[in-house]
Order: structure tokens, then C-alpha cells, then sequence
């Protein structure tokens, strides 16, 4: 099957913006992600759109991917939208990338983007609710910072690991968030405040926990028959894998670890045929710090309570062996729902192209995308790699 | 690129069932399906899914996918819901076959169900409302059935059609829907009760508005390289064609077409290499008596126009050159949103297998369906092949 290249990545700053409008943020993003392509693109030779959005809220509700492609003048071209909670991004480039390989496509859009602090009440609560499990999470009370509170429960009496370890995560990430200028929460914090900072949903206190955002992010596929066409980068989508498993907590296995993410990256390491050594850096699902220790695990970054360590030692910082979340993470740069996973494959891009400004790496090559749908009942893992100017 | 085929096509009856759950509809459809692979199909030879559904209500609404699949006990593998309003189901199956196509998966479940009865209130207007465009239709008051009504005004205008012939739709429709056990509205209707029926929104009156259900349809696709494991039928998906538009009514450059529908008929024609002429029957989108007016138009049954006339003379009758909507359509078989388009196939499925009872069309070859979200702001077309037992 052919190989699909990312010709161009661009996304809107993350934040709170209440008084903009959802078609103009994915049209801001789109027009980003049009730009980084080097010879240009036009609108017409977009072959396909696929447009992650949870949705919920005052906007189109049936539709909402052809009420903002055809904002941005793509009228025609096939349109649908995926859903898979916080994971809907990873899986619309997912989606981009099968329409290329099938042959049916070779240019896609894949865009995202959610607009959540427009609503009354508390907002994080009710919308990131809608990604816990239905009847015996939310409908019983429990919150989402509720329901990853018990992950973190488990795996603090599992392992070697201490509340600490999880505010090491959003001192991290708030480091590299302050050097984003896309970033939500842009600024850094010390590890003094991030402990003392006040409960959520015990263990996990406010710095262990995402914001709720808004924004877009807008990634342009295209196959290796027309690359060149658009682009003499060369940023390959080497590998794809994604997985389901059940939505509820209290149905698994385990509360340490997610088997989504597990299947997910295996796939996507078999596909890509290479490890999680020859990673260069990865951008994971942080919504709260205990989903970056675990997903560590997940990944093969480390055995399983040995993430706390890797951390500690300075492994996943951006001068360590394999930076994470450069980009400042959800927890920093921000999680506008639709948004997260297309958000993360413009962090991947800009640093395979050298573009990330103050937070470039040196010469990476190969670099992961880890975008988790709820607490883990859907997983999408991308690699991505830079092919040329090694 | 390799050839897809269905294995397997079944759903539950359409109807009224507040009492029963979303996820054991869908269980059952699933089921349904896997009965008809004649080999059998062991749950774990899915290797992936795809789940319609608008999924409005009390349900879950992030991971709603997932939500299903693992239901029916599939485990780990990729799965995301699409949404395209009442053509998310068409979607889906284009999807699944995008999947096998890219190399990705040899068998794909494509599903979707909906449970529309169990809300309190106008279910009608607050369901199908959602499907229209929301700041200009939806929140100024305009109901589904007066986007549609819109249509029905300007067509009516604009040819030689009458109400009367609105009603035609119904009376062919409810003939073939009681035949079908699984629909919804199973019984026949005089032209003199279709066109004496109360006004819903003029010039549409009830017979010309289809009922809101609740249902789910499953559909086991599979690449060419395994079909044989599963089925000596040969059942080939020759074309697959989608296309979106402007969401708004207001926003198009006409009222007695769909572009979309256009579109994507005309792309599933060339991929099939065949015409109009060449079908033996049709699925198509009759969510309103106007809608199957306007898509006999769009696919190219007809001229502009002239869709009352092929009504009038019989062309699309059972006995018919081209017979439309055996099963009985939106209209009798009824229209579950996220189950229609899988709905759809089920009955495509059926005919070329020799398995649609009473309704039996005579050693047919190629059937069509078209699936339509909102009033046409993105549609799929599919055409299948009988390609053996000529």
C-alpha cells in the first residue's frame, strides 16, 4: 500500500475564547495548515475532509463536519465526522490516512476542533463528562477527573510512586508549554506549587489536571504519488495503530494500564518497524499527569512502575533521551476535545521540519502522536518520520 | 486497489421500542448479520469498525462507538462512530471499505443504530431538528419537515408535479414495506388516505413524512483476498461515492437538487463503470416523499423534472425496470438515523442473495443505495454487484 506524507500542519492558539466562533477557529487552522505547505495548495485539490468534534453544545450537532469544511469553500468533497470522545483527532487522521492508502483519495484534511468554555455551569465537568462511561460513571456522579483519580489511586498503592511524581508531570510540561506560543496555560510552574496546589479529585490536585479549551488544528495528508507536488519535506507517516476497549473502568482488567494504548502503539511499531528505542520524542494524552505516567508504560518507553523514574532522572524532558510532550502537553498547551490529536501531529510536524521555534529538538527523526479517547476506550498512536536530511 | 465484498448484512425489525436498550440493538443486529455469513465469522476475525450514529439523548455520547462494539464482545479492535446526521450509516460502510482497501483490515463491521422513541416531548422536531442547519433552520424555528417543505414548495413550482404525486411515494413505499417483517409502518395505504392526510408542514402532510424509529443494522464487509473463507456469495461493492454541501438550505444554488447526491452518484457510477441504465434497483433517501422525487433525478434515473412521471407510469414499482425501495424505505420500513444507511444495504444484501422473501426481485445484479445527511449537506452512494449466478 502507499505511503501518505503530512504536506502541511497549523493550528489556533489553544485557549479560552467564549466569543469566537467554531467555523472560524477550524478556518484559522486550516489556512495555518495550508500555509505550511511549501509550493502551496489549493482548496480544489483537496480530495477528502474528515473533522474530529465531541460536539456537544450550542453549535451544529448533525453535520458539524460539513458545517466547517464548507466554511473554508470545500463544497463537494466527501465530509464526515468521527467521534471517539478525546481521541476523535487521532482518529480522523487515522481516517485521512486509510482514504490515501485506499486509494480513493489523495490529498485529505483532517481537522478538529471544540469550542468548550461558552457554556454556563461548570464546564469541565459537564464536558468531559460525556467521555466517562455513561451509566456507572457519569450518571452516578462521578466526574472524569473523577474517574482518572481512581487510575491514579491504583497506581500510587501499585508502585514505587508518590503525588509528587504526578506534579513532576505538569512541572515538566508547563516548561515546555511556556516556550509555545499556541500554548493555554503558557507559563511555568514550580514544583512547590504544583503539590500544593488544591485537590480536585483526590489524588490528583489542579495542576494534575488539564484545562478545558478551545481551539482547532488542521493536518493536510497526501500520498507519495503527489507529495512533491506540494512539498520537498519528506515527513512520512510510518506507522498507524489504534485500538478500542471497553468504556467503562470498572469493566477492565486493569486500572494501571490501558490496553488500548498498549494494542494501539504495538500496531504502530509493527507497522513502522521500529521500537519504542528508536523514538526520537513523543506528544501523549496528558489530560490529567497519571495518563502521561501510564502511558509511558503503554508505549514501552519503560516496564511497567518504572515511569515515575524515568521522569525523576530527567528522561522525557527535552534534553533527556526522549522528550515528551514538547508542546506542553494537554496539561499545558491545552485540550480542546476535537482539537488534541490533530493538535499533536503539528507539534510532531513542526519539529521533524525544524519549526518549533524555542522548543526544537535536535534533528529528530522519528516522532509519536498518542491522542486516548475517555480513560482509555479508544486509542490512536501515529509515527511520523522525517526521511530526508539525516 | 483490491476488491471489497459483503459477507453478511442483517438488522432488527424498525419500530417503536422505548424499552429497549441502544447496545442490545445492536447486539442483535450484529448477530443478524453474522447468521447470514454463510461459513460463519468468529467475532475475532473483525479487525476493525465503524459505528453510525447521531446519538442525541440520554445515551453515551462520547466513545459511543466503543460503546457497542464491545458489547457484542469485540475487544482492542480500532473502532470510531461517524456522524453525518441521517447519512452517517452510508458513511460508515464507505469507511469500512476504505479500511480494507488501504490494506488495513480484511474484515470490517460497519453498524449503526438509533434509539429516537424514548425522549419525552416533540421527538420528531427535536431529533430530525438537529439534522438541519442550526443558526439560520434549526434555531429560528424551522422544523426537518420545513426544510423539506421548502423543497417540496420549489419543486412543485417549478414542474409538473402535484401533491398527488408526493403521495404516490407513500403508497409504492407502504406496498413494499408490507412486505418486509422488519419495517416499521408494515401496512398499505390508498392514495385517497395519503393525500387526505393531515398537513405536518405544507405542502407535506403525514404520508409524505417518514417516522421517527428506533433500529440498528449491521453489515460484515471483507476484502477480496478472504471473502471466500466466509461465503461462497459474491455480493461486490462495485462503486463508492460521497460527496458533501453547504449544510443551509439558503446557502445552495438549488432547492429541487442535491449536488452532493449528484456527486456522489456520479463517482460511484464511474467507479462501478456503469450507468443509471444499468441498475436493477435502488435504496434511496426518502426521509421525506420529495426526497425520493429529487434523488431519482439526482442518480440519473430521470431528467429534471420527470420524476413524477417515472412514479406515475410505474418504472419504479416492483414489477418496474428499475424498482426503488423494495424494502419499503424511510417512509414504511422506517428511518432509525444512524441504522438507515446500514439499513440500506441489509435490503441490497438480501435482494442480490435471494433472500428478501415477498419481495423477491427477479435474479437482479446491481443495486444502489444513497444515503443522505440533513436535507443533502453530505450524501453516500454505493452500488453492489451479484457477480455470479448470471
Amino acid at each position: 500500500m502507499r505511503d501518505v506524507y503530512v504536506i502541511g500542519a497549523g493550528q489556533t492558539a489553544f485557549g479560552s475564547f467564549p466569543e469566537r466562533g467554531y467555523r472560524e477557529l477550524f478556518a484559522e487552522a486550516y489556512a495555518a495548515a495550508r500555509d505550511r505547505v511549501d509550493h502551496g495548495l489549493d482548496t480544489d485539490d483537496v480530495d477528502e475532509a474528515v473533522v474530529a468534534t465531541l460536539g456537544v453544545g450550542g453549535r451544529q450537532i448533525g453535520l458539524s463536519g460539513p458545517a466547517v469544511t464548507e466554511h473554508v469553500g470545500l463544497h463537494n468533497v466527501p465530509c464526515s465526522r468521527i467521534e471517539n470522545a478525546c481521541g476523535a483527532g487521532g482518529f480522523a487522521v487515522r481516517q485521512g490516512v486509510q482514504a490515501i492508502k485506499s486509494g480513493m483519495a489523495d490529498v485529505v484534511l483532517a481537522g478538529g476542533f471544540e469550542v468548550m468554555t461558552d457554556m454556563s455551569g461548570d464546564t469541565t465537568k459537564y464536558w468531559l463528562g460525556v467521555s466517562g462511561e455513561t451509566e456507572w460513571e457519569r450518571l452516578t456522579g462521578t466526574t472524569f477527573s473523577g474517574v482518572y483519580a481512581q487510575m491514579a489511586s491504583a497506581y500510587l498503592d501499585a508502585y514505587d510512586a508518590t503525588p509528587e511524581d504526578l506534579s513532576r508531570v505538569a512541572v515538566k510540561n508547563h516548561a515546555n508549554g511556556a516556550k509555545n506560543p499556541k500554548a493555554h496555560l503558557g507559563f511555568e510552574c514550580s514544583l512547590e506549587d504544583a503539590v500544593a496546589a488544591p485537590a480536585v479529585a483526590d489524588p490528583l490536585n489542579l495542576y494534575h489536571c488539564c484545562p478545558t479549551s478551545d481551539g482547532a488544528a488542521a493536518v493536510l495528508l497526501a500520498s507519495e504519488d503527489v507529495v512533491a507536488e506540494y512539498t520537498d519535506e519528506r515527513v512520512r507517516v510510518a506507522g498507524v495503530g489504534a485500538a478500542s476497549e471497553r468504556v467503562g473502568l470498572a469493566e477492565r482488567d486493569s486500572y494501571t494500564s490501558i490496553s488500548a494504548s498498549q494494542e494501539a502503539g504495538k500496531r504502530a511499531y509493527e507497522r513502522a518497524r521500529i521500537g519504542p528505542d528508536d523514538l526520537d520524542f513523543a506528544e501523549v494524552h496528558d489530560c490529567f499527569a497519571i495518563a502521561e505516567l501510564i502511558a509511558y508504560e503503554d508505549l514501552g518507553f519503560c516496564e511497567p512502575g518504572e515511569a515515575p523514574q524515568l521522569l525523576r532522572e530527567g528522561v522525557t524532558d527535552p534534553n533527556g533521551d526522549l522528550p515528551v510532550n514538547t508542546s506542553g502537553g494537554l496539561k499545558s498547551k491545552g485540550h480542546p476535545i476535537g482539537a488534541t490529536g490533530t493538535g499533536q501531529v503539528v507539534e510532531v510536524f513542526d519539529q521533524l521540519t525544524g519549526n518549533a521555534g524555542d522548543r526544537q529538538l535536535e534533528d529528530p527523526r522519528y516522532g509519536l502522536t498518542h491522542n486516548v479517547g475517555g480513560s482509555g476506550g479508544a486509542t490512536a498512536v501515529h509515527i511520523f518520520e522525517q526521511e530526508v536530511a539525516r
